[in-house]
């Protein structure tokens, strides 16, 4: 095998030294007993059939994985309407993002849009103002893409210390997926971009007109005008039937319902660029148009919400690391608040700021851990702790927290989210 | 950008150009009028708030896509239980199936398994017969990859000349996912394979048992013991809690609802590897153990179910390609059945043993075409015509037909699936 992705695994013997050091031969399968009633026992699914291949056109996950939903926090914010809720990173695998478990942040609520009666339209400084169909949209050449989408918010409530007691709400404001989506440039190009344009401005055709301003650099680079996700089209909650594709920058930019591009020479400045999404520094100063997210990473499992429940023993410690700046090429975990560190192993295809996996395949000595990551992209820059972070932006932020996270781990195999620096 | 994927779109020059010559400035999106209705309606979702962060916790597709489904064919098979269904390729974009479009292949019907009852043994030519939880198997090394899985079956009812009209079912017993899984090897590896274990049969917890024998180096190689697709648990009618991955292999191998793996020293030759899933040759002899899928590529849009309804212009004519030998080197198209052939553009990530998607950006001149696509893969083998495969393997076969499909467009844009060779 050549094109194998990542390393080969440990040896089996690395893995069995690994179990009997903890004390047990058996922790990774239990000899055959020929009267073990967990393999003798005739379950259900073994002696009748079950559904037919018309049972399920558009398939569900099992009853048994019902847990495994988005989920809000109903104190967070003064509505459901304009909020946020947030992907259960803890139960879940790989880097691609299931699209019905994708974090949903809206400012109207979720528009239901009629792709028959949509429109985007360009103008400003443009030779041709224009108006597209999503039939115009589809003649256009393609682009298929997998991108990080991450709210500026994202573990926002973390500036103060410690605050959710789960991964889920300190990280999941986070997801990843296919895009299929025509490149903005294709479309400024057809109406032409006028000398002096130099910003454009994205407007969705939600009840807020949700609108942020983008560069015509970023615009004329990598941005598309997506219609797909994971292969079918955006669902509703995600913009149907187009959204904006920013990859590397703030969740916000990526507007959904894509209705207007205004092409201007300066910023519009407009509120969710003003009084939302603007880094409050220490000094009261404010800090606008921090587009980039920078690298980040974070431990999503074992977590507050899926601890370790087997005992001493061969596990493993699993987690996600981006960068809005390219891809990530090490990560490292931390069983001592920091102290040590050992290189983590990336799994899956690294693509450009896109999600990573990584994978620690480790043997706990049933002691307590403070378990950390941190992560370095392909720039060089090292992901900061909290208090590095906090030095240089003060006390004041809500966005841009991409500071290590902690979770301490008892001799029970119990995780809390806890502030160590 | 030196990460991007695949090459540059044209330039506007080069589209507005294509427009012009097929007669018409305005192809790609419509001067903007200020008493335009489409632009000036104010429609219901720019007025009033849509639903909360709090209403969909697990998220689906609009009700305007409620057309995008898997779909059986009722005549085809006695009932729906031990049946297929197929994947509707021509509503999909990029390379990533969605989990609820998968197609399903059961040959006793959908197994609904309680994860915490669910075991599985390793027996047979090893060391140490054992048998895991699901507990135990996620404490094991993972991996992350994503893989196409296609049946055997799929294209076979093409053997006997263009007989479906509809991409969907001559070319939809595939999907692509992302699959997270321990290495077999692993498994294997803690149970001690015996000297003399040459194959390894893998058996479903289903009522029928399915079951297939597959070669020891496969299994030492690449195959892993899955629990997630894209990210979330695998879904019931794709084995949850636990199937076989067996990259670029025939489906019928990736035993799903997996509960048994037993070593052995020959292939089984059960039901399922004899009277099926072996190739029937011209001269009535039998072919036995053909594992891997050849390279094959299929154009999805247009297609039967997708003809063109926009008129001659500029337009996208985009398919998928895969090969279970490796990633896809070249992918062309011919507009004349096979005569003269244009290069398409592949885009997004290429992968061992996945789906890729390819795009081929063209004007069409309102004349009667004959598409086609042919792929090479990274070995160097070109995807042969289908009478080249009959040639070979006579007219008995089911499995197997990797040969290059034709649809042939008239000048209203209805495409219809015909045979040129």
């Amino acid at each position: 095998m050549t094109d194998r992705d990542d390393s080969r695994p440990p040896s089996r013997r690395a893995f069995l030294k690994g179990a009997a050091v903890a004390g047990s031969a058996t922790l990774a399968g239990r000899p055959v007993r020929a009267d073990d009633p967990a393999i003798t026992a005739l379950q259900p699914w073994m002696i009748a059939r079950g559904e037919g291949v018309d049972a399920r056109p558009y398939g569900l996950p099992s009853p048994h994985e019902s847990h495994v939903i988005k989920r809000n926090i109903e104190w967070l914010t003064a509505d459901a309407i304009s909020s946020v809720n947030f992907t259960p990173l803890a139960a879940l695998n790989g880097t691609i993002t299931p699209n019905g478990l994708c974090f949903e942040r809206h400012h109207a609520g979720i528009a239901e849009i009629d792709p028959a009666a949509h429109r985007l339209m360009i103008h400003g400084l443009v030779e041709r103002p224009l108006v597209f169909t999503m039939a115009d949209i589809l003649r256009f050449p393609r682009r298929d893409r997998i991108h990080f989408l991450e709210c500026a918010a994202n573990s926002g409530m973390e500036w103060k210390g410690a605050q959710m007691n789960a991964v889920q709400f300190t990280h999941g404001m986070i997801h990843n997926v296919m895009y299929t989506g025509v490149p903005l440039r294709l479309l400024l190009e057809e109406a032409g971009v006028r000398p002096g344009a130099k910003w454009v401005l994205a407007e969705g055709a939600d009840a807020v007109k949700m609108a942020r301003s983008i560069p015509l650099e970023k615009a004329l680079d990598d941005c598309l005008v997506a219609f797909a996700m994971n292969g079918e089209r955006l669902r509703e909650e995600q913009g149907y039937p187009l959204r904006l594709v920013v990859p590397g920058f703030e969740g916000s930019m990526w507007v959904k319902w894509l209705r207007r591009l205004e092409l201007g020479d300066r910023p519009w400045h407009l509120r969710e660029e003003a009084s939302r999404y603007t880094d409050l520094l220490g000094d009261g100063r404010a800090r606008r148009f921090t587009f980039e997210m920078d690298a980040k990473s974070v431990i999503t499992s074992p977590a507050p919400e899926a601890p370790i429940t087997h005992g001493p023993g061969p596990m493993v410690i699993t987690g996600l690391a981006w960068s809005g700046r390219g891809r990530i090429a090490r990560v490292d975990v931390s069983l001592d608040g920091g102290v040590n560190w050992h290189p983590a192993r990336l799994s899956g295809p690294s693509l450009d700021k896109a999600l990573h996996r990584f994978h620690f395949d480790f043997r706990w000595n049933g002691k307590p851990l403070l378990l950390q990551s941190r992560c370095i992209d392909s720039t060089g820059y090292v992901q900061p702790t909290k208090d590095a972070l906090r030095a240089l932006r003060g006390l004041n932020s809500v966005y841009h927290n991409n500071g290590i996270q902690t979770w301490e781990v008892n001799e029970a195999g119990e995780v809390t989210n806890v502030e160590v620096g």
